[in-house]
């Protein structure tokens, strides 16, 4: 029998690389042989990780890749993480790209829907984040991978600073398996400020011609935080933060996490909580939380990604942030994700969409947004087998061999910004798994996984319920006018307040009158730079007053 | 209002380290000043991870923290996925440490019971691997990592080679919040083989007396494999891989797992299942699947760690394991798990009890041993929104809004080596969380993860019942002679096996006389590293032969 070669990926990677031995000084190509470079170290149907994380952006390397000659480079199975820009959807258009595994599509959510219905593109999978990392080491090996760093040196290791993110997750998989590693830089230096990523693990370094791509996608303003929001927010702090004891947290992006930061230091102090919740947070550095920094309600922060404007503060805020020796933050996403599953006793976040069940979907018609972390961090994780005082309160009492669970809890107002309810019988999401010809229903976060509900009504508290009936009742008790809300009824209500399975307001000694915008620590960036000192500098698009 | 200080951590490692200066050779610390180090950088009180993988350990740094003076150094907050040698308990006997938070104690597990049980140590809790790592950077964050590397360059750069295992993961957390980073190095280079850690994460560098601890505890003798291990190797073989068209698996340590690695190439090649199941694996390099490997059965494998002996082969065979461009394997032990949990069709694993209703512990009494990484991969990770055959192949029929599940098989005979039987009514475990005054009861694996049993009677297919009292029916059916099984009875076998939630071998075409040592692939290790090419080079306790 003829021996087998067991070195196929190695010969195929030293190939490629002989192949471009002229563009080669060092590891460094110019940045005007880019394309010659992909199309020289792509190979048709090669899997390719195109570093999109949400913040980050790969974008000199993405638009080089939508430049290549489909003649040279076609039917590649894209892997990225969010797909944010358009070029990640015209090399579909162009044949470059064949099939797409991703996590988020937010930006990209419309388009996506219409390219998989006209067959354009074929969707592998959507996946969450540390899923789809963890598919990089299994079955979904990389060929080649093309991501972003800020700064490199003449050896090739890598400064990533706050914006790390997956950088090291996604290097890794091909570095160790010859996979080709590429990267931009937006600056080569004598000497990196720190080692993010070893040269090491690098094949190619091509100077970006600008800046990659970079969005402050946590900043939220204050003064859009309207007073139902901030009468939830009260009602999560007293029925949830202080009734479950939550020590570690996870706050998803949006309005009404941003209120529940900025009162902590106003309603939470009123309630003599400070010292006793939430010191620890995995969470990105939203400039909605420098308030209760500041008045020292948290103790240490660790990120997914960074926040453009947060970089001075955080390097003046070790002790809270994870920083370098050299001063600047280190974010990771695939060990904050790890951590947000497994290490937290809350995620709080929200949706468009909740059926009569519980289940939540940020998928729409006609509008396929993946899920990003949401679902790895907003799910109930059964391998977790230590126990912290939140987790443990939901233990149920029935069963000896029972143990806690993760709370998660959806904050919704019963109305969209679209005026459309968010509580409805049936989620588009069923519809789209029909179009999309999905595996199953693009569900977000499933109701077995959801503990509680919170509206401008009041909180249901889902994990107390014993059957799918008393959960739709606890859920229709706090939908408000929605259809589902409608269906509830007065004794109904007063039995499950009275069981505790709902509060109002006034059960939780909540005063509606005092959910004024006055409560707010911040009413607006500018009060964000005031209490940050000087240090937090926000993007020009949040500067109203300069 | 006084202000107060932000860099306190930062401030304080500086001053920990200005108190060695006099011992400092740039990050070098003479091998002999060790004690001296530690008395002076760890702080009483201090969280002090100690590493210890299940292989690797860093064993001069233990013996030297065993050595301290308790007067100075106190109360320590010990994190350690592995306590695997005497002296990480001896510390707690002496005062040095106080409260400890593990993974995993297999050598230890009895005296820990008995630390606990006299007060001697108070335990955290017991993580599995992943949710120790995660808690490193939210609420325990080291204050000192001590870890063990294979060389070290002047710069401090590491290579940690095959046994990479979790120190990436935790000298990271250490790195990145001003905590302090102590290697102890086997070697000292002037260039490492490649950088698995750069440099810049390391603080101080002490040469070791002798090479850290690695045991080859991966490594099972085929000799000793019996024909009722092949026999369940055949059944799991038809009626899980083949049936659930399994293609991505982690298997546990043991021999049930080893004899299906043998008889893939023999059974599984008469099934005519070559090139159908079972091509990406996440495991520690077995030498018992180098027969599988060879005959082309396994695509790719990634791993938690490495395995004495199996060096040279994996060098030969990059393209399957994850090599790096020295030619040397790197594991990582944080992502193998993210895989594991994430990435897999299916964990198989084994156990020392399971009840009656399908939950199952290792722990026994007098015994805690903690999990490691079982119960991350042998559950059903909620979090997953990918789709593959295996998983939707457990799809329940009945709810259009379900979704596929992990498959978590178990395969114990229904007795143990102990002549104790493996099914019983009640866990020792239960006894031990009142021992041990656990939160909880150490369950490794909870029967709504369980989805298979193997026994020598037959399969259980518990995922398809749909009760608890049917669940426990068709536990009852394989558990042979033990006391839950004989409470089966002809007329319920007849029913389960009629509705396909039990399979006896006749039912699965598997016939018992073909269960036969002659059937593994390989005898003994010397037809293992016949196998290999003689590449494999067995550890001398495996070599009968020489």
């Amino acid at each position: 029998m003829a021996k087998r070669s067991w070195t196929q990926n190695r010969d195929a990677k030293a190939a490629k690389l002989d192949s471009i031995a002229s563009m080669l000084d060092g590891k460094f190509v110019k940045t005007q042989n880019a394309k010659e470079l992909l199309e020289s170290v792509i190979k048709p149907g090669d899997k390719v990780v195109l570093e999109g994380d949400n913040q980050k952006q790969a974008s000199f390397l993405s638009k080089v890749l939508a430049s290549v000659d489909p003649q040279k480079v076609h039917d590649l199975h894209m892997i990225m993480s969010s797909v944010s820009r358009p070029e990640h959807l015209d090399i579909f258009e162009t044949g470059i790209a064949k099939k797409l595994d991703f996590s988020f599509a937010g930006p990209q959510s419309t388009r996506i829907s219409q390219m998989i219905a006209d067959g354009t593109m074929e969707v592998g999978d959507i996946h969450t984040y540390l899923e789809l990392y963890a598919r990089l080491y299994v079955d979904l090996i990389p060929n080649v991978v093309l991501v972003a760093a800020d700064k490199v040196d003449h050896d090739g290791n890598l400064y990533t600073g706050a914006n790390t993110e997956e950088t090291p997750a996604i290097v890794e998989a091909a570095a160790f398996k010859d996979g080709i590693v590429i990267v931009q830089a937006n600056e080569v230096v004598d000497k990196v400020p720190r080692v993010d990523i070893p040269g090491d693990w690098v094949d190619i370094v091509v100077p970006a011609d600008e800046p990659y791509q970079l969005e402050p996608l946590f900043t939220r303003d204050p003064q859009n935080v309207t007073e139902l929001q901030i009468l939830m927010g009260m009602m999560a702090i007293r029925g949830i933060y202080e009734k479950h004891n939550v020590q570690t947290v996870n706050h998803g992006v949006g309005f009404n996490t941003a209120a529940i930061e900025l009162l902590l230091p106003t309603y939470g102090e009123q309630l003599g909580l400070k010292g006793k919740i939430v010191p620890n947070w995995e969470v990105n550095p939203t400039p909605t939380l420098i308030p209760a920094i500041e008045s020292g309600w948290v103790k240490t922060i660790h990120s997914f990604g960074g926040e453009v404007g947060m970089e001075n503060y955080i390097a003046h805020r070790p002790d809270i942030f994870f920083v370098g020796k050299d001063g600047t933050m280190r974010s990771n996403r695939a060990f904050g994700q790890m951590a947000g599953q497994y290490a937290l006793d809350m995620f709080v976040g929200s949706t468009l969409q909740i059926d009569k069940y519980g289940n939540s979907s940020t998928v729409t018609n006609g509008r396929l947004s993946g899920f990003g972390g949401a679902p790895n961090m907003g799910s109930n994780p059964h391998g977790r087998r230590h126990s912290t005082p939140a987790w443990q309160s939901l233990r149920p009492d029935d069963d000896p061999l029972g143990k806690g669970q993760k709370l998660v809890v959806q904050m919704v107002e019963t109305f969209g910004s679209n005026k459309k309810p968010v509580f409805v019988d049936h989620l588009d999401a069923e519809e789209v798994q029909k179009e999309a010809k999905l595996a199953n229903v693009p569900i977000m976060i499933y109701s077995e996984d959801t503990t509680h509900i919170v509206t401008e009504e009041g909180i249901a508290y889902l994990y107390k319920t014993d059957s799918m009936a008393e959960r739709q009742a606890a859920i229709e008790a706090i939908a408000g006018v929605t259809p589902v809300g409608l269906r509830s009824n007065p004794k109904q209500l007063a039995d499950l307040r009275r069981r505790g399975i709902v509060a109002l307001p006034e059960d939780l000694g909540v005063q509606r009158g005092q959910a004024k915008r006055s409560l707010l620590a911040a009413q607006n960036m500018d009060d964000l730079v005031k209490w940050s000192d000087g240090l937090y500098n926000p993007p020009a698009k949040f500067r109203s007053w300069s």
